[in-house]
């Protein structure tokens, strides 16, 4: 059993799955491979006001949960959704999604990812 | 892409993993196999002023953060965490935890488990 604070964690810039930097966008990898976990990792992300995570797509699904703030959640096939603390969302593997701070402040929200198994 | 504030998602009386009952927890499973995740779930779970999640295990990690209340999380070998809002906790696959409630108010926390793949 370990527990820290997310503040405890190193805040990195964040970049796409391709490599994109993406300007104003912070990560924090709270539980992941190097804490022994070996399924999925918990991510903190943090959104500056005015910035924006750009379409993307990958093979991972993204279970989200929205910790403080407003995002514009939305993909390449016109869903939006306005995004506030307490509400989830769920973004399939492959989808294009984006996701803009669309908030006076700063948009915070965990976003949980697989480690993907090599196909045997 | 799908969002839902938790509220939404149905409340129901937790069951330890052995099927044993427990009082005053409660849990929601905001992102699972009926949405379509197939790698992990999200659950938020509430455990009332005064109740506790008594020591169990099984073969599911957890990863747990935090969203209000005071909780002590532990173990059989007499680690003690003590954790409140913004701080996570990773709980390993098969070792023993319980959870009580420590503080005046609910205890809220996402608690994360995968589904684990059947041996091939």
């Amino acid at each position: 059993m370990l527990k820290k604070n997310y503040k405890e964690v190193e805040e990195k810039e964040a970049v796409l799955a391709d490599g994109t930097k993406v300007d104003g966008i912070y990560i924090r990898w709270l539980i992941d491979e190097n804490l022994g976990a070996r399924n999925f990792a918990m991510r903190r992300i943090e959104v500056k006001s005015g910035q924006n995570v750009p379409l993307h797509n990958h093979p991972e699904d993204h279970e989200i949960y929205v910790l403080s703030g407003t995002g514009k959640f939305y993909n390449d096939k016109g869903k939006v959704e306005i995004a506030n603390e307490g509400d989830f969302v769920y973004i399939p593997p492959n989808e294009k999604h984006g996701i803009d701070n669309v908030g006076k402040n700063s948009l915070s929200f965990l976003c949980l990812i697989p480690y993907l198994k090599q196909k045997s």
